[in-house]
């Protein structure tokens, strides 16, 4: 096997088509690089020898059958709700596949037709899902081969601004998708902690954070995901008495972001009347009570007590938000109008570089004494394109295919890498990328 | 035309199946009951002369075209997602339908067809919807046709149990669907105040409430109803100030409930883990959050401090939720939980009688003066069969079956009753069955 077609050249497929090139004299193999756009496509390859770029359409249901046909592993880079459409194509044709995205219903489906066929569909070979696995089963497996037995698993992640480029009141910018940011949470988030099982909606989600300090880097503050309880199952710990999942923010973020969960500006199931007219002063008016003299300060202040905290209350008032300014979006949802408020306060400056934070807190017992131990990885990145949201998303999956490729991975069907055999060796290759985990260990009273 | 088929014979067909049958020997009509209990069924015929109970599966497709083809007019009191299977099959044959139930998009697009046809589909034509529009349009037509000019319009409506049987401390039982009540409110109130948009998140709906006194009834409060803002067109009072359209509820019931919403336990978007061994006070505990002395009820105090109210805080004890009673429930989301809770609690008793309010705030301009008009309607049920929900939803329905038999109705397609020679008759007629607004009138400063 030496064929291998990239699907998607967006910014994030940087390290990983880097690697795959760089590696393809070593191993004889041949990258062909595929977007919508030729240029992005091009600007990746960047005249490798080994590499060629082509013009992509996924809908186009001929092209995509007639590249993946001159390939042998197909790397799909696309938004997750496409990658069923490459899936099943090369799965007809018995091609392997890899993806960063969590395995989807569709995906899981496949797994029999796959084994069948003799092929790979590898995913959650990215950050997250990736390296959380990666790393948090390593560690309990570690403990679990010295007869431990894991009590509580913590784990977070966070994607923020390098502290040097952390230069506003909300100690935040957007380094990936920000409506993924602005959405963040909705729904339930369901857990498990010290045997019992909890739900917070996620209107009171932002005002139970926990925080951490990590050497170095200061403080930082978790909210909780959605499902946690279900990665009991995938990392065999069902009997975990404490499981959570969380996102990492700078300390003090999640207390103003609440401000606008409470008013109900992040919803995005309607339309905003007259959206392409309001101001973000009347924008945030339509969330607050008619009153027929107080101002929108006051009525903020009388509505969301919490903005009587001037840090609270700054960092509201630094976006815009009583501003006379239209926001020009028609037909926007509130969270829509809150998005395009945010990016225009909260985007990337030309040379800021990203900051990546995970840290998983595993509780265990082991002869009667209970510890805990403490995994931290910091990764900033090294400048505006090889960012480290691109090394840790793409450095994995691009070891993965490497693996693949050179046989060390036989796996068949649907695979993540929970096992020994895979976490291994793309962990200790990824140390070679900055992908290094702390450990720190202390018995518990 | 002298034949109709009633498909549906529950509790609330009561008035609607007697009035029929009650006027059939005049205008010579047959009524046919169908209900998937031959039982219920020949419960409400009770052996009439003109009346004939089948028994019907609305899934039976051969069944329903045959009965439809053996009747000139059919009344659906299905559940409201089951109309369109009825009014497809009605607009294939002919044949004119009738329902209570707002129109939907299926409804809708059926009207080119009804029209071409030659049949009318009248729905909307119960309470709430029903007598909401036809009150709303008769006051609305009337300040009109004096030169009046609209500029606010508040219409609200309360099924509740009767003052005589109220003796529980949340002045409520469940009149109507349980699951409707334990679900209202979720999605965001839409409406305008004042010529401003207002948006109301479902988590703040609850601390949002209006009063109103009603002459002989007392205090209720108000919170307003999911799109108010679509009134305007439906109504053609486009350019006025204030709509809003709202629930009612006894005054004190909202801050009770609204402890429950905060803590998220009416969302039915999830299940439960391990529902059915649960008890109410593990199902509270699960709201919130660990702590390793604190009990329960003191955790509630803290984390919704308006429990420490003690009016509050009984309510929610009233319904035994510290209680260590198993709720017996498998599979279940918080709010079937909850509601199963409820239901054992706030159920009507086998005497109990219920209560129906409506009142529409009207403010108008004529000759540069502005007036408050406001109607009222109240309505207790004669006995538990009898109800005041069977009476408002039915007895419209009832009216316009035999104005369409009897060719006062002409119109033709997809009908709600807006229009003054739909409106009036059914208003006038209602009178004779307790069904009276009562109008007051005031000059605002």
């Amino acid at each position: 096997m030496n064929k291998v077609l990239v699907i998607g050249a967006g910014l994030s497929t940087n390290s990983l088509i880097h690697y795959l090139l760089e590696n393809s004299t070593k191993y004889g193999w041949t990258i062909t690089v595929a977007d919508m756009s030729l240029e992005s496509a091009k600007k990746r390859v960047n005249n490798h020898p080994n590499g060629k770029a082509i013009q992509f359409d996924i809908n186009n249901s001929a092209q995509l059958a007639d590249e993946i046909s001159k390939v042998e592993v197909v790397v799909s880079m696309l938004p997750a709700f496409m990658h069923p459409i490459v899936a099943k194509e090369c799965v007809k044709q018995g091609k392997h596949l890899l993806t960063a995205s969590y395995v989807s219903d569709t995906m899981k489906a496949l797994n029999d037709e796959a084994k069948q066929k003799g092929i790979a569909l590898l995913n959650e070979l990215g950050l997250d899902p990736g390296i959380d696995h990666m790393s948090a089963m390593r560690a309990i497996d570690d403990i679990r081969g010295k007869g431990g037995k894991i009590l509580g698993f913590i784990s977070n992640t966070g994607g923020l601004v390098a502290p040097e480029c952390d230069n506003n009141p909300w100690n935040y910018k957007f380094t990936w998708n920000p409506r993924n940011v602005v959405l963040a949470g909705q729904g339930v988030a369901q857990f498990m902690e010290n045997g019992q099982y909890k739900y917070i909606p996620y209107h009171r989600l932002y005002n139970n954070v926990r925080t951490y300090d990590i050497k170095g880097f200061g403080e930082f503050e978790m909210y909780p995901n959605r499902d946690s309880l279900k990665y009991r199952q995938i990392y065999g710990i069902e009997d975990v008495k404490t499981i959570i999942r969380g996102t990492l923010r700078r300390s003090g973020y999640s207390k103003a972001w609440n401000v606008f969960v409470q008013l109900g500006m992040t919803d995005d199931t309607y339309k905003v009347a007259n959206s392409e007219k309001l101001t973000r002063r009347e924008f945030l008016n339509s969330f607050l009570p008619y009153h027929p003299t107080e101002s929108v300060e006051e009525k903020l202040k009388r509505i969301i007590p919490e903005t009587q905290d001037e840090v609270i209350y700054n960092k509201v008032k630094w976006l815009g938000m009583f501003d006379n300014e239209v926001i020009g979006m028609p037909n926007a949802s509130p969270a829509q109008l809150l998005q395009k408020i945010m990016e225009g306060k909260l985007g990337l400056d030309p040379n800021d570089k990203d900051l990546i934070v995970m840290l998983h807190v595993i509780d265990y017992e082991l002869k009667g004494k209970k510890y805990r131990k403490t995994s931290t990885f910091v990764i900033v990145g090294k400048d505006p394109v090889r960012t480290a949201m691109s090394i840790t998303v793409g450095t994995p999956l691009a070891i993965a295919t490497k693996m693949l490729l050179t046989g060390q991975i036989t796996d068949r069907g649907v695979v993540v890498p929970i096992k020994p055999h895979l976490y291994n060796p793309i962990l200790n290759e990824l140390e070679n990328y900055d992908v290094k985990f702390v450990e720190e260990e202390k018995e518990l009273d």
